[in-house]
């Protein structure tokens, strides 16, 4: 399962919402899961979290490289090199054809009945809150066998972009350039905020403000809104992450990595006017390939201390953390067959941003790759320099370095209670809720306007199991942590564990509050600060006694976003002062466009078929003694005399995509669905920083493999009939 | 297997023997073993890593506490807690009859044929060093049918105590209260070293000058010394470390971690004059017994501010290091059955520092404690500042807090290389030899000094194998460490990675090295300095690079240690001079005798038993279905039906015990061997910094459960008639 992570820190912003509990659990990607933001509230990630940096990569898009916006795409490579002209309204089927998955990854319609394909590791978050410990559905699998069998997740939000509307002259009227920082901070957050509420209360859509290229240019985004969303269908996680941890990230593969859900409206399947027809045949070696998506962010415009700071500090320092967690959960795997199940979604995900983040770091630590980035920083710098308009500029480069020290120095302050337990960030949320509902909108934090009701609602309200045992350990755990990053002297950590060792302290937290309870949060939230102040529950206590300092830190650390904006922002003005207006932005968990071609490679000596099959799947196993990852469920085996082993089930192609793409349609020339995208191979991992088609592959489940198993394997020829319908 | 981590870490001392590469690979403890000292050449662990804070632990001595030097037991104690008065030369039988495993661990003579028992995890680096991909004795066990098949491990060192002399006023002659510290550390460590090669010349019997009571007591033992050591039995691990990960440090349990060497002198069995007998029945409910062995290091005088160090420094850090390393050998493992095997070993380790450092420090990260060792500590100050002869002692305490955050600033500059690749290890003592056998014998640093010759020579010449897949591993993740710790810009760090990534560096100098050959290995030690700077084999040339830096550091953390060494002298001379001399000196990995009695405990309301039986391993096998680490060995299951269940298979006790203390010998009143120490529960992982009888237990195998085994399961007979002839 799992790829494509959001790759996901180094910045102000990300260490705001990630490292710290400041804007964090609805960003817990950062140590927490696969590309699937899981728990990431994504409105607020990707207006938050995901656009500080997006800024235009200039004068360096190549081959196949590029992350484009719909509305901008680049007809001429596309015409040049490819010879191909999309037709009239081919962008706009495309865009409407795709789905986010608010909660992190990418997915498509495929039948005029709302049905929604994406990948089983962006659907795991829901499979897992489905379960229980009578039914495992992520372990092993699930078939609604009509609409009525068909589950209702208990929190997913999925957008459709509908439209894009250029805001930038009325977003950079409201900021002058004698504001201070905190002020322009303020000032943008504010207009940004009135763009978005005007736009909800006109259209009724969900409506967010994206910074594109460093905020050259702000887009408003309006989506249609799907919240009742029901699960279809999803093979057993041993079909979906067949070879486990050992094979992620890595090629060939043989992962039937795919899900389905549906969207309803009124209860009744919604109808999608535009969805993907599926290819007869899939994609063929060599053949032209689109992947719309919303990758979820890239940092190809990062200055070389940038890049130090992330391989020096901020990578190093979140791996540590990824290891905690990794081997905290696999203790708490060890005590139970239930309790691996219930960490099992957890440990997926940490396990594959372990994986992803060690890549990244390897990468960044290869001399010659930053030796290089520092050759074409000093270049460019000296050519400022020696411009008379343009020397002013280079200050900017120092206070990105500036920036990232005071970042560094940041590290250690985390207070990561709200990333690991869900009842606290429940408490944190309604105690941050009751002030900020008696502040003026604009004036809020991002996630508590109004425009974001909905979304917050969802995820506060949410019904999904939690279990005590597990958020017991995390909860001790985190506070553990507190204690060692803060010093168990320290005024805040004695009041975080009121004298008690972090697992007594976690222990009294989670078994005293009633926060397991939805209708006690509806009434908190109810009843505002006047109820915040009043109640004993002991969580809320907790996270009460916490807030001055969180708002501390996520004040600072929004400030220090707005310095890093403004300093990209001038970074990206002297460049394309230098070297003329640049080809596409840095990621945003927006939608975008990539593509390639279908494209085996060689690695050490060794060549990569552009795509598996199904008969490989087999094979892989007997290869590996049908031990631990290596085991195909039952369902294959029974199936595998009836299976056509010939039929491709993954395969590669040169797309320039990244963590969030999961669950990304892969596409032919006639917009036909060919293959879902979901892992991209080792190689790839550095695409954070750069883009490279020597051997970096984006790894698909191919349309033919997928038709085959519901066919042959799942007995599901209802759903094969209804794809492309 | 594994318990009785050598709880090692947190001063000077430890610092330079096992977070830097300074003194380093011998005490890879730290972030390496169980209580087995791996690699740790223990004399000079014993001289340099464990003697530092040896200090007399006054006035708290209570109940069953005590790790007592075996020429100043507390007979008083023992007579009017049990009414036993141990008949003449009892105590020289016990300790004659006890075995020191110099890589870290204790044992005993069980025959007057050399025969020795220790425990399973105390054999399991050479049971790992002898085995091949066609003979995997620790996953399989090993049974020699005949002395001729008895197997030569290839680089053990047993150690039996012979004699105890005083050498105090000797050591204090040569230290004038004048000198300054670092002149003082180079004085102490002369005359340290003229008295061991004295006694080396006269007796021929390995001599190590021992630091007790933090330097109020010098103490030079002699011991014999046997270096022809031969593996004669060990189990399958599925019985010696039944439960696995999970079970580790946890109670009831149902291991049989033991296993038998024989000693050799001019290729015969040694005759051991001094030997336990097998009690026939073993130990009961409520009976007084000792345990005699070579505890490494408590910590039980520490101030407070040296463990807030532990606490919020030291113990976090380590716990980093020893959670990456236990990542990356567990994605070496998933790599193949072979890998599996080469790594299981260092898995083991690791594993179980992992979990004894966590318990560590869950107990330092309750309140309650610390705030109970503050009011001590504060108590006494008092009491010293309104004393007019003693108030000057006072600023011991500051001196300790100020070494403390002086170590803090340290943690981060680790070179840890030579911790992680064995063959770095040897060419970084090659190249110190080099250097180091051209001063006089004072000088030296401690492990190169004549009397330290011969066990430095084991280990640099042994010819076990060294696996190029699990040292490159471990290498570039070692050189990657660097890198993040140091920063990618770090000249040292450029010097370290030739402008490669660290796993091209790792792969460049693996591949490269000539010192995998035993032979290249002595002709570099013969040529000397001149062969050392011709050669051109990269890793003597890295090591060679890195010498400068690592002596820096090694010279500053040895003016630390006698600082710190000269701080607790005083903290130990005051606390005498207020409150009367004490009861036993702090760990130091030389020989001690514990005692308590067999005793079960409550927690949590339940109620845990003295002892557990074989058929309860076969219920805790079913309770767990069998799966993962419950699974007994093939052999267990076919001699069910012929086994008497009721045979005790483990027991509890609540004698002081702590790492390096596996292995060691319970014996009852007439030295009758009736167990062996192989763990502690969770709850005794604080040993280190007290002790308590509450609920903290010592875990044994019972001897009647090892006989049972060997005659029914092993069909061992022969062995089961030596015992105790």
């Amino acid at each position: 399962m799992t790829k494509q992570r959001i790759p996901h820190f180094a910045t102000t912003e990300e260490q705001l919402c990630c490292a710290d509990s400041s804007s964090r659990a609805r960003c817990r990607i950062a140590i927490g899961k696969s590309l699937t933001l899981p728990s990431c509230r994504a409105s607020f990630f990707a207006q938050t979290c995901c656009v500080v940096l997006t800024l235009l990569v200039v004068s360096t898009a190549t081959a196949d490289e590029g992350m484009w916006l719909f509305d901008d795409l680049p007809l001429d490579v596309l015409e040049t090199q490819y010879g191909f002209e999309p037709p009239r309204d081919w962008e706009r089927h495309v865009m409407l054809s795709s789905v986010r998955f608010n909660s992190g990854g990418s997915a498509s319609f495929v039948s005029s009945s709302g049905l929604v394909l994406t990948n089983h590791h962006v659907a795991a978050d829901t499979l897992h809150k489905l379960s229980t410990p009578e039914h495992n559905y992520l372990e092993d699998g699930f078939l609604a066998k009509s609409r009525g069998a068909e589950a209702k997740a208990p929190d997913l939000e999925l957008n459709q972009l509908v439209s894009i509307e250029d805001v930038t002259q009325r977003v950079n009227a409201a900021v002058t350039g004698e504001m201070p920082t905190a002020e322009a901070y303020r000032a943008r957050r504010a207009v940004m905020a009135r763009i978005e509420k005007e736009s909800l209360d006109k259209t009724g859509l969900r409506s967010d403000v994206v910074t594109l290229f460093g905020g050259a240019i702000y887009h408003l985004y309006r989506y249609k809104k799907y919240t009742d969303v029901r699960l279809v269908w999803a093979p057993e996680s041993k079909a979906a992450f067949f070879g486990g941890d050992a094979d992620n990230f890595e090629y060939p593969r043989y992962c039937l990595d795919v899900a389905f859900f549906r969207v309803y409206e009124n209860d009744k399947p919604a109808s999608s006017e535009h969805f993907l027809k599926f290819s007869k045949d899939g994609a063929q070696d060599g053949e032209l390939v689109f992947v719309s998506g919303n990758p979820g962010r890239t940092q190809r415009i990062f200055t070389v201390a940038a890049l130090e700071y992330l391989r020096d500090k901020r990578l190093p320092w979140v791996l540590n953390l990824v290891r905690r967690l990794e081997i905290l959960l696999q203790q708490f795997s060890f005590e139970g067959d239930e309790q691996k199940r219930r960490a099992r979604d957890d440990l997926f995900g940490i396990q594959n941003s372990r994986k992803a983040y060690t890549g990244m770091l390897q990468g960044l630590q290869d001399p010659a790759f930053l030796e290089a980035k520092r050759e074409q920083e000093e270049k460019l710098l000296e050519q400022l320099a020696a411009h008379p308009r343009l020397s002013k500029y280079t200050d900017a480069w120092q206070t990105i370095a500036e920036v990232q020290a005071k970042q560094a120095e940041r590290l250690g302050q985390s207070v990561a209670l709200s990333r690991r337990s869900r009842l606290y960030r429940i408490a944190l949320d309604l105690v941050l809720m009751a002030t900020e509902d008696q502040k003026p909108q604009d004036d809020r934090l991002r996630e508590f306007r109004e425009s974001a009701r909905e979304s917050l609602e969802q995820q506060l309200f949410s019904p999904a199991p939690i279990y005590d045992d597990l958020e017991m350990t995390k909860l001790a755990d985190a506070l553990a942590l507190l204690a060692e990053l803060r010093g168990g002297n320290d005024a805040l950590v004695r009041t975080a564990l009121a004298g008690k060792s972090p697992r007594q302290r976690a222990a009294e937290l989670i078994q005293g509050t009633q926060l397991k309870d939805v209708e006690f949060r509806r009434r908190l939230a109810q009843g505002g600060l006047e109820e915040i102040n009043k109640t004993t529950d002991p969580m809320i206590r907790l996270a009460r006694s916490l807030e001055d300092d969180y708002r501390g830190r996520r004040d600072v650390a929004e400030e220090l976003q707005e310095l890093e904006r403004q300093a990209y922002a001038r970074i990206m003005e002297a460049t394309v002062a230098l070297e003329g207006t640049g080809s596409y932005p840095d990621a945003t968990f927006t939608l975008r466009l990539a593509f390639g071609t279908v494209k085996g490679y060689v690695e050490n000596g060794q060549t990569m078929p552009p795509w598996t099959t199904l008969g490989g799947a087999f094979e892989h196993e007997s290869t590996h003694s049908a031990k631990g990852d290596w085991q195909l469920p039952r369902s294959w085996l029974e199936a595998k005399a009836a299976l056509d082993l010939s039929t491709p089930l993954n395969f590669v192609c040169t797309a320039d995509i990244i963590g969030g793409n999961s669950g990304s349609p892969v596409m032919n020339r006639d917009a036909e669905f060919v293959g879902v995208i979901f892992d991209g191979n080792i190689q790839s991992l550095t695409a954070d920083y750069f883009y490279s088609d020597t051997i970096s592959r984006a790894i698909a489940v191919h349309s033919s493999g997928i038709r085959e198993a519901l066919r042959t394997i799942y007995d599901a020829p209802h759903l094969v009939d209804e794809l492309g319908r």
